[in-house]
This record gives structure tokens, C-alpha cells and sequence, in this order.
């Protein structure tokens, strides 16, 4: 048992699918890292809020249930509850319940927010250009998108994703 | 201002780069939501756990210094070293100081982590394997290892990692 040193032999993954595996692992770690302590120094705002600021931001009207916006960050409920009450607290967002709608509650960018996620976004891309888009060449980019979409496939089928539960 | 709708036109980043990205950094988030489920839910160990338990498994004499270990897994000092504290209570990693070494604390897999990892890895890899290496084609896989590896130079050239402060 001790003899194993390589975890390939564990895990019945090949040493180059292994490699590939945790190469990948750790440069979306370290792209995480580079991205937050950019957003953090440059705007005063983490990660967390960013997801929450941008998703949001992109959605019609710019509001979210609850519930669709914690499925877009890939978030569970209790952490996106979590969050957007922090968020509400220094008005960033609203909540807004309808008192003859079950299916939940809705989440809308405010003002403030709304000038918070513009002011740090020409920033934050800036720096998502110089360590990813600008590294990249056009081909690798394509095979990143379709590679991507089939892996979020393989997770969680389109269309199953909110048949569930209807809260 | 308001009729901004679209981050690509704040972002001054062409709507298909955007697009690119987002499904890129969409499918970094369930992957990580669904690798963390399966974790805790076959083993009783988090991400974090798995993180530090892994590193340490592949490193030579099962050993790192602390300063080694975060940089491996993208983390901060801070975080590295309550992690590091809550899993020492548990039996999993123990810390060595060396009073005639000023490079700072090593921390090593006990053999409860080195089983701990061993028992996690099958069904974890098997997860790895069903929605990730399974799903990709080898020219896929390719293209990701290198522009991975490139995306890790643009954001930490090599050589340069480890030399702006000894500790």
C-alpha cells in the first residue's frame, strides 16, 4: 500500500491524463488567486461580490430569482442567501419578495451596485485579457468554448437543471 | 450610462471573447460544485482537505514547507496555515519546525492522511474521469494542457515564483 507513490496508480488515470488533469486544476487556482487579489486592490470588492455584481448586471432587468442566480455562479442556495444579505446590508442589492409568486424570491442590482460592477470592470478586464485572452490564440479559444460547454453538459444535461424543484 | 446592457461594452471585449470566458469561467464553477459534492458526499472530506492531502501525497518524502504547499495549490499563507492547523487537530498532516532553518515550517502526511487520500482518490478520480477526461478528445485535452500551462506563465513567469521573499 505504501509502495504508491504516484497517485495515476491510485486512481486508475493515465500519468498524461493525470498531468493534464492537475495542470488545468492549477492554473484555474491560480487564475482565481491573480483575478481576486486584482479585484480586491483595484475596486475593493471580492470575488464573491463580483459573481453576484456581474451576474445581475447581465441578466434582464437586472434582477434574478434567488434560485437562478445561485445555478449561473454555481453556488447552493445557503451560500447565495449568505451572500446577497451581506450585499443588501451595503446596498449593492435588493430583495424583493412577491407575496402571490412561490416560486421565490427575486434579487436586483441597485444604483449603487450598478455603478460598482461598471467601475471595477474595466479594470478586472484588462487583467482577464493579459493572463488569458491575449495568451491564447483564436483556435485554442474555440476548443476552450466547445470543450467547456460539453463539460457542463456532462455535469448537468440542458434541461434538467431547474425541473427539480420548483423553488 | 444606463443604457450599457452588455459587459462587453464596458469590458471593451469583443462579445464572442466574452462569451468565451464566461462559458469558460461557468463551467470552472460547476466543476468545482460538483468534484466538492462528490467529495464530502463518498468520503467526509472537503475540497480544502483534499487539496493539501493530495499535494502532500505527490511531494517527495510526502512533505512540503508550508510556503511550498500554498504555492502549489494557489492559496495565501494565511489560509494555507489555518488549514493546515485544522487538519493537524484531526490527525491528518503534522508540522515540523526546525530551529537551525529559516525557510519556514514543513508539513507532512501522518499515515491517517495518507489513508485518507488513498480511500478518497477512486471514487473522486472515477468522477474526474466521467465528466472531464472522458468528455474531451485527446486533441482537446492537448490544446487545454498547453494553454494552461501558458495561461500559468502569463500570470507567474517561471523562475520568478519563489524568489521575492525567502520565507
Amino acid at each position: 500500500m505504501t509502495t504508491i507513490n504516484r497517485m495515476s496508480e491510485v486512481a486508475e488515470v493515465s500519468p498524461q491524463e493525470w498531468h493534464i488533469w492537475r495542470t488545468f486544476h492549477l492554473m484555474r487556482r491560480q487564475l482565481d488567486r491573480a483575478l481576486e487579489t486584482q479585484l480586491q486592490g483595484d475596486s475593493g470588492i471580492s470575488a464573491p461580490d463580483y459573481e453576484v455584481l456581474l451576474a445581475l448586471f447581465e441578466a434582464p432587468e437586472k434582477q434574478l430569482r434567488s434560485r437562478a442566480l445561485g445555478d449561473l455562479i454555481g453556488w447552493e442556495k445557503s451560500r447565495i442567501s449568505h451572500q446577497v444579505s451581506r450585499m443588501a446590508a451595503r446596498g449593492l442589492v435588493e430583495r424583493r419578495e412577491c407575496a402571490d409568486d412561490l416560486r421565490g424570491t427575486w434579487v436586483r442590482l441597485t444604483a449603487d451596485g450598478h455603478r460598482a460592477i461598471l467601475g471595477a470592470m474595466r479594470k478586472h478586464a484588462t487583467k482577464i485579457r493579459q493572463i488569458f485572452l491575449d495568451v491564447l490564440t483564436d483556435a485554442e479559444k474555440d476548443v476552450l468554448l466547445s470543450a467547456s460547454a460539453r463539460v457542463l453538459d456532462a455535469i448537468e444535461p440542458r434541461g434538467c437543471a431547474s425541473d427539480n424543484n420548483s423553488n
